[in-house]
């Protein structure tokens, strides 16, 4: 499971790609921006991803582009980066601010001028920092030649490539491996994050090279929370107890989301983990080329709502994926889009009511027909006696 | 090892000092913001640490704060708050930026003018993103009511109560285990990767609720990495593999780093690793209570130098430490301020030379005499039959 998916071509192509889509912009350059949980724009084109540190890509309209890192990840980012030119610059360090005595780093207006820039557009502009931010348009001359370009490239990372698909694909797969050391090692007692601890150690075991995410287990009380983080908290019998379990292949991020019981399961949990879970099959059903997302949504709602679980809906059923487990775009009642061919999604059917919840949730690859599903391992009722 | 160390009374008296601290200023509050990868300031004065989202903590001259949340993780939030008041912002969504349809949160107007805030200082200032801060700004009537208040929490961060020093010493007993998990089981032929998701896995199995920071393996060529992340390179006999381990205990990141190597130990490589082991013992011996910070970098340096290896020096040989495995302030040569007792920190020797190199790293509290010194298992030359 080790070679590489990613090629050296593939990196070359995504670089003329966002050229091609700065074509129809007054722009001389994108600023790609990305940090430690953010890393995916700068991975995209660079397959370097910060540590500590935050990074950005410099792409201009024509030629190459450059890597532009903190003081501190030159050996780490120089063994990553598909970028040839590595630049530092100061503005990039740890958010603690540490001095470097002697450090003699270019400034934004040198960088920026030696690329020939005057107008510049910010990606992953929600996330730049106010003080990047004004160093930047200081060097251009003003707000006035900075702009949001998120939009620019949004078609570019919703159009996934084949060997794409294939780090998705390979991510799935080894994610189920962290849910299989759950399903054999889970035991009443053990705490949800020495869950998580076990669920990460068989994914990286199994070639991820990372978590998509932060992973985590929410059992009883804790179960209705959407977003988590594990805790102390020891796992029960009769309870739910719910998984959000992801690997990272080459910067990109799968998630399998799903719920266990321990020993005996009261019929009410387990008829709302079928509503779940058969909510959650649907939305496999409806996400076909040509359809409007929104449709899937309202028909996907409309059936929860007619077995009587309305009121436990907070979102969804489906969301974007790519290197983010959840990236745009986002399949919700008011998404009017059209689905296409080779768009990933996870569908992600969370639902809660009266302190409790789960989630059911697994990748697939949009196709003229019935979609790819990238993970079907364990997507049943799990009750462990 | 799971009952809770910090109380509610320490988080009550946070917000005191937060607020002792702000006297010295025009400021009628103090905005704290923090990432899922920089959650040490939310998770300072509120215990709750951001996944996918970003947070903040709203903390008046006086009265009671209060926690700033996205649109999904108000369960979550609520679970592990210890700020009552939680208020719901659409600035602090994913970075992907979902809609919410029908969702209808208050506007940071509606936030500050409630709170009575006209002079708003932010901290966390290099990471504040420009969209937030331009909202703030217009909120407040412009960028002169907002100011960088990086500098008003620094003295409170930097002072360590007992308990704060007790989170760290429990971390750094438990990242203890993440390293003896990597004695017992490290073979050559597995994966940076793999080694990285059994110290993982061991420190969460023991009370651990996180890592302390993405733990990282480099070995070989990788190994003159100063800041890394493990890759799917295979570990070899005979070369330098090492190891940066860290637990979080309630918001409190450990790190120990260690290089192991395995079968024979070429003795040019011996003698690397015990020039730099003997410089990590020396900061130990160096750091007490009334020392000038830049004099222990300089002596440290200078030992090194002597012993030929000038030249490997990057950077240190301390950074501070706390909730962020790596914070304010560094010691380095150009440090002029004096060590005081209970200020904590990571002594970190790393040393590269020829496309290799390795980190030793403890952590430690400064006291009147020798420093406390947190973890020291296995803190010798581990070579491997």
């Amino acid at each position: 499971m080790s070679e590489t998916i990613l090629t050296r071509a593939e990196f070359a192509k995504r670089i003329v790609k966002a050229q091609k889509a700065m074509e129809k912009t007054d722009l001389d350059a994108l600023l790609v921006f990305s940090t430690e949980s953010e890393p995916a724009g700068v991975r995209y084109f660079s397959d370097y991803w910060p540590s500590f540190e935050t990074a950005a890509v410099l792409i201009p309209a024509s030629g190459k582009p450059a890597l532009l890192i903190g003081p501190e990840s030159l050996t780490y980012a120089s063994s990553r980066s598909r970028i040839k030119k590595i630049i530092q610059l100061m503005d990039f360090r740890e958010s603690s601010q540490p001095d470097y005595p002697g450090s003699k780093l270019p400034k934004w207006k040198d960088v920026l001028s030696s690329f020939k820039v005057k107008k510049l557009g910010i990606v992953g502009f929600h996330m730049f920092p106010y003080t990047m931010m004004t160093a930047v348009a200081e060097a251009l001359g003003g707000m006035k030649n900075v702009s949001n370009a998120d939009e620019v490239l949004r078609p570019v990372y919703m159009q996934k490539s084949p060997l794409e698909l294939d780090c998705l694909r390979r991510a799935a797969k080894i994610s189920e491996y962290g849910f299989k050391a759950i399903l054999e090692k889970i035991r009443p007692g053990m705490t949800e994050a020495a869950l998580c601890g076990i669920a990460t150690e068989a994914m990286l075991a199994h070639g991820a090279e990372a978590t998509g995410y932060p992973v985590w287990c929410c059992s009883g009380p804790n179960s209705d929370q959407a977003i988590s983080r594990p805790s102390l908290r020891k796992v029960k019998k009769g309870e739910i107890i719910h998984f959000s379990i992801g690997a990272k292949v080459e910067g990109y991020s799968a998630s399998i989301g799903r719920p266990v019981v321990l020993g005996e399961c009261p019929s009410q949990i387990r008829k709302f983990l079928q509503v779940g879970l058969d909510a959650h099959n649907l939305t496999f059903d409806l996400m076909r080329a040509g359809v409007i997302a929104s449709s899937v949504a309202g028909k996907v709602h409309e059936y929860i709502r007619n077995q009587g679980y309305g009121d436990a809906i907070l979102y969804g059923p489906a969301h974007g994926c790519g290197q983010m487990e959840c990236e745009y775009p986002f399949l919700e009642t008011s998404s009017e889009y059209t689905l296409e061919e080779n768009m990933t999604f996870m569908a992600d059917m969370f639902l809660h009511r009266g302190g409790m919840g789960f989630r059911w949730e697994d990748g697939l690859i949009v196709k003229n027909g019935p979609a790819e599903r990238l993970s079907k391992f364990g997507c049943r009722i799990n009750i462990l006696k």
